[in-house]
C-alpha cells in the first residue's frame, strides 16, 4: 500500500508517494504561490500525485489516502485550516472538502510540526519510544508531542507550541505576541540578530569582515561555519543559542518526562555546535532522575519528517 | 462502595474513608515520624481504616481498595517509593507488598501530587474535561498532569514536575539542583526571603515592623494578611509571585493546551492576590488561541484533593 505526503510550504509545496514501510517511491514539488487560490493548489495536488503514482505504476487500490500537513492552527477533526502562517488567503478553509469534492480517499490535514513529529515516531530517531518531544529549528520553532503512544495535540488542537515558552521573566518580544518565548532566541533571524548585535563588543570576528555592509545577508550556516573555523564569535553564538533551548528543554523533561527529544531543521545542522551546549544546559538543569536518562538526538528523516508522518497518518487511521 | 485514601506527609499521615461518590465518610491523622519504620507505618495505617470502618459500620465486601499518595518520586506500577521528601528511611521501599503481606484487597501508591491533580479530575474544579494541569502551592511547587482524560506519569514515572520549569535563563538555586526554577520563586519560603530583601529597599512595611528581630517567623498567611490591608511592599510581593507563576503557566499552557488549570495548596489561600496577577499574566503572554479559552481556577477539595485521589484511584482500577 501507497499514501500520498503533502507538505505545504510557505514557498515550495512538497509531494511524495510514500509505501507502508517508510519508502519513498517518488516525489516532485511545486511553487505553492503560482497555486495561491487553494481551489487551484488541490487541482494541482492532485494532478501531481496522479503523476508519481502512474511513474511508479501504482494503481489505485494500492492508494491508501492523502495526508497534508500545514504550517498553522489546523483543526485535524474536520480538516480545517484556521490560520496559515505564511499563505495568504488560507484562513478557514476546509481542505478536507476540496480534496473529498475530487476524489474518494481518506485525506487527513494537520499542523505540519506534529507531522514531523509523528513521521520521527513511526519511522525515524523517535521510533520505539512512548513519549517523545520532537523540535524543528528554523525561521520558527515548531514542536509536536508524542504522548503515551499518540500524537498530542491538546484541548483546542493548538497544543505543542514549545517554540513560544518563556525562557526569562522579561526579555525580547516573540512574533506570536508573547514576551521571551525561545523562538525569539533561537529562531534563524534572532540568531543573526544577537550576532550582529555582538560586533561590536567582538571585534575581528571573519563574519562582521565577510559581511560587511550587508548583514542581513547573513544566515545560521555563514555562523556555522565560522564557528566551524574556530571564529570565536560565531562560538559563542552557538554557545547560547544551545543554552537558551536547554534551559527550554530542560522545564519540558521536568514536566514531560519524555525518553527522547528529537531535533530537526535547519539550525540544527549546526550539528555539534548546537547540541553539545544543549545536552550540557539539560543536564545541568533537570531534576536527577532525568539526568542520564533522556536521549537527545538529532532527527533522522531531514526535511521529509512531514511527509513522511503524513503518510502513515494515512496508513494508520485509515485502518479505523 | 468504600475506598481508604491515605495521603502521607512529613509531619500527619491522613487516612479518610471515601465513597464511590466522593464523600468523605470518616477520617483521622497520626504523626507519621511516631511510626517512622515503614512496618510499622503500614500496621498503624491499616489499624487507623479498620477503626474507621468499624465505626461507620462499613463491611468488609464494601470495601474496594486502599489508595496511598507520597511525596516523592514512586514507582506507581509496582507500588514502590524510590524517594520521598521530608520522611528518611523509606526510599526504595515497597509499599505495595507490605500491605500485601497482611491484607488482600486492591492497594494502589502513587505520588501525592498526581493524587491531587486526580482528585480534583474525578470530584473537583476539573471534572468534566479532559486536559488539566493541577498545582499545589506551598513549601514547594506540586503538580499533577491530566492528559487525554488520563494521569500522565511520564516514562520514568517522574512526569509532571512543573515546580522544577525554569523560568529563568539564569536565577537562583533550587533546591532540586537546578537553577531560576518556579518553584525558588514561588515557594513559601522563597517568597518570604524575597520579601525580608525588600525590606530595605521598601521601607515602612507593617511587616517589617511586626516581625523585627524575628523575620524567620513570617509565613505567606502573614504576607496576604498585610496585603489585605494594603501593605504596598506586601502587595508587591504577591503582584510578583503571581507573574513569576503566571510566566511559567504561559508556558505550559502554550506546550499543552489544557482547558483549565487548577491551583490549590496553603499559598493560593491568598486568594485574588496570587490568582489576578497569574491570569494577567498568562493572558498576556499565551498565544492568541488560547487567551480566552483556559480557565484557571481554585482548587475545589481543598487540602482533601490528595485522598480523594487516591480513592479514585481504587474505584477506576480496581474495575480492571
Amino acid at each position: 500500500m501507497f499514501a500520498a505526503g503533502i507538505d505545504i510550504g510557505g514557498t515550495y509545496t512538497k509531494v511524495a508517494i510514500i509505501s507502508k514501510k517508510g519508502k519513498i517511491a517518488a516525489r516532485s514539488l511545486f511553487e505553492t504561490k503560482k497555486f495561491g487560490r487553494f481551489d487551484l493548489w488541490v487541482d494541482k495536488s492532485l494532478s501531481v500525485i496522479k503523476a508519481l503514482m502512474e511513474l511508479r505504476n501504482i494503481k489505485r487500490n494500492e492508494f491508501a489516502g492523502i495526508g497534508v500537513g500545514a504550517p498553522g492552527h489546523i483543526d485535524s477533526v474536520n480538516g480545517v485550516i484556521l490560520a496559515l502562517v505564511n499563505i495568504k488567503g488560507w484562513n478557514d478553509v476546509n481542505l478536507l472538502d476540496e480534496f473529498r469534492m475530487r476524489i474518494n480517499v481518506p485525506v487527513f490535514v494537520d499542523n505540519d510540526a506534529n507531522m514531523m513529529a509523528l513521521g520521527e515516531y513511526a519511522y525515524g530517531a523517535a521510533r520505539g519510544t512512548r513519549n517523545a518531544v520532537c523540535i524543528t529549528l528554523g525561521t520558527g520553532v515548531g514542536s509536536g508531542l508524542i504522548l503515551e503512544g499518540k500524537l498530542y495535540r491538546g484541548s483546542f488542537m493548538a497544543g505543542g507550541e514549545m517554540g513560544h515558552m518563556p525562557i526569562n521573566v522579561n526579555g525580547p518580544a516573540c512574533a506570536c505576541g508573547g514576551k521571551a518565548c525561545v523562538e525569539a532566541y533561537v529562531g534563524n533571524k534572532y540568531i543573526v540578530r544577537r550576532l550582529i548585535r555582538l560586533f561590536g563588543r567582538h571585534p575581528g570576528s571573519v563574519l562582521e569582515k565577510k559581511f560587511k555592509g550587508r548583514f542581513g545577508e547573513i544566515t545560521p550556516k555563514d555562523i556555522a561555519m565560522a564557528a566551524n573555523k574556530k571564529d570565536k564569535l560565531a562560538l559563542k553564538i552557538w554557545e547560547d543559542t544551545g543554552k537558551y533551548l536547554g534551559v527550554c528543554l530542560a522545564g519540558v523533561v521536568n514536566l514531560l518526562d519524555p525518553e527522547i527529544i528529537v531535533i530537526g531543521g535547519g539550525v540544527a545542522k549546526a550539528g555539534k555546535l548546537v547540541f553539545n551546549p544543549v545536552k550540557k544546559t539539560v543536564r545541568q538543569r533537570v531534576m536527577q532522575v532525568y539526568r542520564h536518562r533522556v536521549k537527545i538526538v538529532p532527527a533522522l528523516l531531514g526535511n521529509d519528517g512531514g511527509i513522511m508522518g503524513c503518510a502513515w497518518q494515512v496508513f494508520e487511521k485509515g485502518r479505523a
